[in-house]
């Protein structure tokens, strides 16, 4: 096997959700609980009683970038007015978890509990939330709150907060990886009911990831779209560009993936530094899954002219790519990043997986086996998207 | 002054037009030409009649990259059935004509006339004009024909051309430095009244250039929109940008424009690398009109999230661009190519120009001074687009 075909191999391996943004904002909940406390000694009295139930949470947590996820015990406090707490049943593992769990990126707070595709049961409300009842099959995603206030965030594009938004997992809050997770109302999504549990969690990161930026580059039927890289986000993005319409092009260095790729919506499947030359300017759309070092100017030239190369994580050969202007400014291409997705599109995404049977094939793994989990993901083994299941005693 | 600023200085010095695509296409005409010699002896003998009257054409050519234009005669044939003749009045000069003469990217074909921002009065029409006729005032710019049959043509983007366009000076082609010059009638474009000849010309290549990508990326009111660089295409797209009703900023290393940039509809004027820190995350878009190198990641940081930096021409210092991926990816931000402008797009733009009043700021030489004129835009005086005004005797 040559170093380059390694190097497209290692890229389907890894799942490529870098959905992180910004860390900056402190939880909105912490305020609310000051202010709570301060309230009347009846109103008190009630809080704390409420809060006494409430104490202690059990979860999976990190608590060293080089230790393994351990059984964890933290305290919350009483339910905030806009807040649920939802009863875990299904957690997908994606890479991102593992990337906060070692502290690739420097921004992980110890000790917090991963987790951050997650479904349950809603088994409380804050007293404002009126969208949401105890028993509501619920999913929560990357993105926990936001300013609210900015254009943005006006119009439901969330995930490009003007002050940033608030992450699940990131500034040591806890994720889903826990028997019950607290979070807001507002970014809690309800499961349509033509979605199992199993294939909602990974459309949560995995799923959005993809689908907000082919939502906001497919412009028309028929475009000809390439996905580059076939793991757990590519093989939901051969799904969605199919169910758009598109014309579909899976690109992957392994043969043996043909088949699969197929099934997932592939029209055609060309073997990455090999096939290259035969698709070279054939696509309006290439999105490029892959978290490896693939050469830019390489998947450029698989562009027609005007067309968009779509770039939804940080590949591992470094923090930067190389344009090739001539390319760029002379074919009128565009390169272009997307982040996860607002929650008017995980909403949409939802219903559109709902209606069109989009799927990410899954294998299952018990909570309590976070560890062994995280290792199969490691070794690359897993097809396509590994979904934790809640197994508390 | 620091080294950084004097490259900033020297981006506006340049015009960026760096208007070059494909240069495969043989021109058509040549086959009309063949063709029509074919036909019957009294047709044959009416166009060698023809051909006889309009041997000889008078222009400036570049015969040697290393000399400068000289006085140059050549040969057409007869006018062809879809042909105008253009008695020239004005060519704005482009640096792309400078590039073409020297071969500085290595496809000119010598001996050729340069001249792509060519306004002339129609002298005479081939039979299957019907759009035009003599007498009418027109303009040429960088595209002299396309396939009009692949998709993106049959949709006015010939700039687009999947065959690949034929630009009006390359192969070997002759533009508009002559007396009277010779062109498709389908790529030559009706100048409105309200804008005088010389005004008009710049506005072929340089605000095609500029007006094409603002128009595809103005997408509302309102849009913060920066202009890098501020030279033949900044001074335009300043107008442009002020005109679709964006808040516009100037971005100059020479405070001294100051004033200028305001005239031209600049809200702000920011100081390159000095102001940079104030503007980060400001803008929706920014546009690069710098031939220099300056920092993609220092242009990118001045992006709001979801902001677009529009890239024009090819930098003089390199061949690439390094894209900083957290901040495509985590961002959202898409850095574009853009590449002059479709017939659909021209046509706007000419009328977009006559009812808003852009203009851009001219200096007319005669064309017999075309040498000093050259040495002229080489020296980064020109301000801001020198109009070269036909003096034949």
């Amino acid at each position: 096997m040559t170093t380059t075909k390694s190097s497209a191999l290692v890229a389907e391996k890894r799942s490529v959700c870098k959905s992180v943004a910004s860390f900056a904002r402190p939880a909105r909940r912490a305020a609310t609980h000051v202010v709570n406390f301060q309230e009347t000694g009846k109103q008190a009295a009630s809080h704390q009683a409420a809060t006494a139930k409430l104490l202690s949470r059990r979860g999976y947590a990190a608590t060293d970038p080089k230790k393994p996820l351990s059984p964890f015990t933290h305290s919350v406090g009483e339910l905030g007015p806009n807040e649920v707490d939802i009863k875990v049943t299904h957690n997908g593992l994606c890479h991102t978890d593992i990337h906060m769990a070692v502290n690739d990126w420097g921004v992980s707070a110890f000790p917090f509990v991963p987790g951050h595709e997650v479904v349950g049961i809603v088994s409380a409300t804050g007293r404002d939330v009126t969208g949401l009842r105890a028993g509501d099959r619920v999913g929560v995603g990357w993105i926990a709150d936001s300013c609210r206030c900015c254009s943005n965030c006006m119009r439901g594009n969330d995930n490009l907060c003007e002050k940033g938004y608030t992450g699940l997992i990131v500034m040591g809050r806890h994720g889903g990886f826990q028997e019950t997770c607290r979070v807001n109302a507002d970014f809690t999504h309800k499961i349509p009911d033509a979605l199992d549990s199993a294939s909602a969690a990974p459309l949560l990161c995995a799923g959005i990831t993809v689908y907000a930026p082919l939502r906001a580059h497919v412009t028309r039927p028929n475009m000809h779209v390439a996905v580059m890289g076939v793991g757990g986000l590519g093989h939901l993005a051969l799904q969605y560009a199919r169910k758009m319409g598109c014309e579909v092009t899976a690109i992957s260095g392994r043969p043996d993936k043909e088949k699969e790729c197929r099934e997932f919506g592939a029209h055609n499947f060309m073997i990455w530094n090999k096939d290259n030359a035969a698709y070279k300017g054939k696509f309006d759309i290439v999105i490029n899954t892959a978290s490896s070092d693939v050469s830019t100017t390489e998947l450029m030239s698989l562009l027609k002219v005007d067309g968009s190369l779509i770039q939804v994580g940080i590949p591992g050969g470094g923090a930067t790519m190389v344009v090739n202007l001539q390319d760029l400014v002379f074919g009128q291409k565009k390169v272009v990043g997307s982040i996860v997705g607002g929650r008017a599109d995980m909403k949409e995404m939802l219903e559109f997986s709902a209606i069109h049977g989009v799927k990410p094939l899954v294998e299952t793994m018990p909570l309590s086996k976070v560890n062994e989990a995280m290792q199969h993901v490691l070794s690359g083994k897993a097809r396509y998207r590994v979904v934790l299941t809640s197994d508390w005693q």
